[in-house]
């Protein structure tokens, strides 16, 4: 295994797309929301590169008994409606800080290779608390990205996110602005206790609008619901006595 | 030291071998297994490869006062009956994720090199506590490997291994599945607290009907009984105050 | 991003400049004092190099919603009175060991290129406790530096600093002696608890003597003043509690 | 910096010398031995080599005001009685697995190049306590050394030591047998806690023995004392209150 390996499953002609990126990450947004995309936009979806690395994790998952190797995916959607999609998507991140700087330098060739020219990030900033409203934050690699942003209902604050952001998503904007790429990081509050399927939709909301589609959100929303459910579990268990973070296992049950 | 460093100690024809992995892990169940295969074969057993490495912990291990350079080893065996055998030991896997994928691949090259296209990777999967029944869980890295594993006992469970299988086991499937390797991993149940010779056991029984040889208990029952000992006086103590996992003094008088 | 990026973002002409750096570390104290000087001299200071690199930490800042990836600047000021100077500033130090190597032999090529033979690190020497003396302790790498920073009132304690100087600093002074470049580290006494704008200025006087030019320094003491307001109010929590190390938001009040 | 730098700083004509490293590790022993032998042979010994390596903390050392960048040292030393020798000294070790092979290898080629086959690590083994004996135990990485060691003191344990040896003393046996290159290692036993002259002076005994020379041990024999007036101390603690491991300022009074 190479520093990188990059399979060409397919070849797909698309116009002018755009890369929507979905890693894992705080609250699980960025993956919950591309992977939303991904089930409802199956039909015009093809996988076209499948990333592998020494930068990832050295494990295979297992699903129904058959492995499958740490890699990144990227879909190509040839949409009816809206503009043309590349979907980043994959279960880890990088390892080490120079892994990361690598997998985002593949991500943004194969973007240029299929003549993408504009990168979203999505992804989550924690508030540390269960919340009612969902707003979302947002941050671009140049200010001439700020309107239209602005007006599909991105907060732009002056002292978020502090620390700036990190990872694979902070890297596309970095990195995406020294190719002259225009790359914005739509994150979605959220508590950072659970997997948050409502602040994946405030994300795809923002979407819909700057990328002119439409989605269905049911299943979404389904999992909203569940997530609901756990919530009041949690806040009964409050009143009972002093909680920590959800378990894993709490989250898998969101999740 | 260069990254890989790999000694031919010997060559031997083999017949469409299998290879047999038992690097340390959960339980030490692998290790176990393929030593005592190595053990119980040794009239048929040649060593013929030495892998050193950057990537394994720079240290000597000390027998009777004489050094031994950190390695795994590989041993050709040549069986009268059943499948011809690579056996693949060692006392450390590799100590950055990277590393993990070096090695590896080092391991199928060499396989390769012997002309085996199948794996099997031995290793454990903790329960987190005592067990009376040792189940074997598989994985595999393709489909049609399932069946016939499933005929000899194997357990494909849908939610297991959780977390996927980490490690040099994992890369052997996942790699040998970029090289058209056929891999499965067999993953004895065990505590996970103790060296397990009746995981490492019900492991190799699988292997026994799969590989079509017989093999002999003896020495592997011995130890078995060494630790129903040690688990004795544990759960006395355990009636007597909270008890902490073993200590390696308990592990080392089993293993 | 290869190991190292450096954008030539401007040409000047200096004659025999003097680089200074300040990267954090210890207070912030080296960082406070260059960006002070950058401030005071904007008029004469011209960004001439930025470098990127993965042994940054692979992160975005974000001011006023638009992103910055990690990278140390170089200015080249064209002083009208005393030494030209090159500032070297920053928000991070390398995430590896071998990445402070790398950094400080870019740092170092960057000056050779632009003619500097000498080089002033500047940092913080932490005292553990909050102070009203602010003394500068000093290492310098060649014996014949010695004496003119002894007559601009700088230290040579015989056990300071103990541990010696990690980091950037440290090697500047190292890896400049390999070059024959004299290095000089100033390091003003800090608590350590908080930026410490006063003793930024204590270091800041002794440069002011040994390259000649004087400097204003409202802002600084205007700092000065909020930190005071800040340890008065911890002394009095104090007297009321135990106090522990002050958060990063009386840090962040203070910086 | 490369990954290695290595400085000629003289040459000099050696018989057949026996590199002897002394870097730090448990106890500082043979940090300690090594260093006690390089001031009783000052007049013999020119310093030979500077090793520079990434590999090192990026740090320089302070002394009387001036840097010294990390590096390991290495002294001929031309005897006019016994072996000639090889002198490995240094502050540090490297500070990454792959370092460890790095550094060593470094040492193994300069040793070669001065027509060295024979190599002695020192070092410590720990023994959690106090002690009043001083045995030295040793391993070997080729079984036709242990008998002259034998006759010279030296214990070969069967669980001794425990874990192997780790770092650059345990290389230089596993990488030193794979050049042809015989290579003991002397631990004098320690209690782990303080930096021990004692241990140090019986290691130094097993080396005068086997090497054929002779040396005074009045300086060590000093250091001996101070540290029985420390232990002395913290015995007396001891039984005041329940005490701790002694602090790194109790280290620095005897080292």
């Amino acid at each position: 295994m190479d520093e990188l390996e990059i399979d060409a499953v397919a070849e797909v002609e698309l116009d002018d797309p755009v890369l929507v990126e979905g890693l894992p990450g705080v609250g699980h947004v960025g993956n919950l929301a591309v992977e939303h995309l991904l089930e409802e936009l199956e039909g015009e979806s093809t996988l076209v590169r499948r990333i592998y690395s020494r930068e990832f994790p050295p494990q295979v998952s297992v699903e129904d008994g058959v492995s499958e190797l740490t890699c990144a995916e990227i879909h190509a959607v040839d949409t009816a409606e809206g503009r043309d999609l590349l979907l980043l998507t994959g279960d880890h991140q990088a390892q080490s800080n120079a892994g990361h700087y690598v997998l985002t330098d593949a991500f943004l060739d194969i973007a240029e290779e299929f003549g993408a020219s504009e990168v979203y990030a999505l992804g989550g900033v924690p508030t540390g608390e269960l919340i009612e409203e969902y707003a979302v934050v947002g941050a671009v690699n140049d200010d001439s990205l700020l309107d239209e942003l602005e007006d599909a209902g991105v907060e732009f604050r002056e002292d978020e996110p502090a620390g700036g952001i990190v990872g694979v998503s902070g890297l596309l904007l970095g990195l995406g602005e020294r190719r002259g790429i225009e790359a914005s990081c739509l994150m979605g509050e959220t508590s950072g206790y659970l997997v948050d399927p409502k602040s994946a939709r405030a994300v795809l909301e923002v979407l819909e609008e700057v990328l002119e589609f439409e989605l269905d959100y049911e299943s979404l929303d389904e999992r909203a619901d569940e997530m609901e459910e756990v919530i009041g579990k949690i806040q009964e268990m409050e009143q009972q006595q002093q909680m920590d973070v959800p378990t894993d296992d709490d989250l898998r049950y969101i999740g």
